[in-house]
């Protein structure tokens, strides 16, 4: 098992980055990932004005995968995901779905034990540890990892928890992939900004599928496929998450375009990711009964 | 019981109709309904162009609920729901998600049987019966019922099924509640504009409480309450689903906005129910283990 440390973080996806590590298919590596805020938030007092804002969001890697070529699927098999015992949560003036809102920043530190956050005495969650940022690196240029895209980025998914297979499209020789900015629990949404953002470590294996590779994302989940798409609203990243449904659909039953938007209509759910970043997530969900993966690779 | 017909149909909610009966509260009313179509589609070669659209979205009632006054809730709790053996779905140029594209007017008849809505020969769906249109009249002017707001109407939310309780503020005098437009089945999002539109009955429960409602509908199912707003938009959805979420929860906490924005971003999770009418729909769901009815209403 290859381990790639929490010091090798990147704040941006390029293909110009040096990777930090090599791996092959079907290696195990063991990524440690820094909290979404850097760890610099250690007591509720701390002034958000003092943080450095060039130190959030940043993700562990890049790591080169061997034979992952332009057009390829990376395939991230998320096999574990543990998170530490304390994670934190702010709120950041004008920030979040009620940014336009007038209300302090402020910072909370939550103890995670036994499975369950405690958000406050008698106030206890189930904890659910997810991925918050996971991609590899665009074409060309640069996109903040705080960003989300078609190369994957901070898509900040409820559902791409230890169990679950993410279908990333490669841009550059070798993937450059890179995760980070664990949740320990989050809601559709991401309503104010931040979750229990939470220091830990995913397990991870990948594989190829070459020569072929999906529109967005695809998150596969026990019994679903999601396309994650993302637009500069909601309502723009539903057409896109829509669009490449319905062109799955007309794929794995060779249907006209009329007949798959109409089952699409009834079997595809459109959920909301987060609606806090610059661009907006939706995702298009579908069950395997109805879906094949190859439909969802062009 | 009472029954309310089918032929009782109304294509606007609005303070000045005439009751067609006159129920009290715990009194069980059976409303039979039409079709979205109005029975219109009987066959799938039909010309979506010769259809009277004034006669589509159309729902049965106004019935008027003694003892219902502006400022109270209207609580219809929904005991069961009938559809019909066959349905029909349509896409309409221009409409849907993707309405952007080019493709064809169409019609498929859908029958349903054993539970199962039987798109395709092989192609079988679990039916969910469910309310598309249920709302009250506004307190002034008149809102067709194909449209959702503050009042209800066609909000098309899948989780609307028998079993479930819906909260709805009262307007007017008598309330002037109308219902119609069940889906055999739904998405969320609703992509292609329409669901399996179907005929069916459904029977229900009037319950008032005095002197207080809630911002926006709310729907009460086993286990979370949903908060069902609207916007032109379905960013703007969101923001007032999570505002009125975010304000339920500093009054069920007594805590300061900022932790109970917070606690939103971990325990609120927004959906969309539909995103296809010239309003869009956007839910705020909470579980019953966070919220009680009592900070819903105002």
């Amino acid at each position: 098992m290859k381990v790639v440390r929490r010091t090798r973080v990147i704040y941006s996806f390029s293909p110009r980055r040096k990777p930090v590590e090599y791996v092959k298919p079907q290696e195990l590596v063991l990524f440690e990932t820094e909290d979404a805020l850097g760890g610099q938030v250690t007591d509720e007092t701390v002034s958000l004005n003092t943080l450095d804002w060039a130190k959030v969001d940043g993700a562990t890697g890049p790591v080169f995968v061997k034979s992952a070529e332009p057009g390829d699927t990376l395939v991230v098999e998320v096999l574990d995901i543990r998170i530490n015992e304390r994670g934190v949560m702010v709120t950041i003036p004008k920030q979040g779905i009620l940014g336009g809102k007038k209300f302090k920043p402020s910072a909370k530190l939550i103890g995670i034990s036994r499975g369950r956050v405690n958000f406050e005495k008698g106030m206890r969650i189930k904890v659910n540890p997810m991925i918050g940022t996971i991609g590899v690196s665009p074409a060309s240029g640069s996109v903040p990892s705080g960003f989300l895209g078609r190369h994957g980025g901070n898509m900040d998914v409820k559902e791409l928890t230890a169990g679950s297979r993410l279908y990333l499209p490669v841009f550059s020789k070798g993937a450059l992939f890179a995760v980070g900015d664990l949740h320990a629990v989050q809601a559709d949404g991401e309503l104010c900004v931040s979750s229990v953002e939470v220091a830990g470590e995913v397990l991870l294996r990948f594989n190829l599928v070459k020569g072929r590779c999906p529109v967005w994302p695809v998150l596969e989940s026990r019994d679903s496929f999601a396309i994650l798409a993302c637009g500069d609203t909601l309502d723009e990243a539903a057409v896109s998450a829509t669009d490449c449904a319905v062109a799955a659909l007309t794929r794995e039953y060779d249907w006209a375009f009329e007949k798959a938007y109409m089952f699409g209509s009834l079997a595809v759910n459109l959920e909301i990711n987060q609606a806090v970043d610059p661009k907006k997530g939706v995702r298009a969900v579908i069950s395997k009964e109805f879906m094949s993966r190859d439909s969802l690779l062009t």
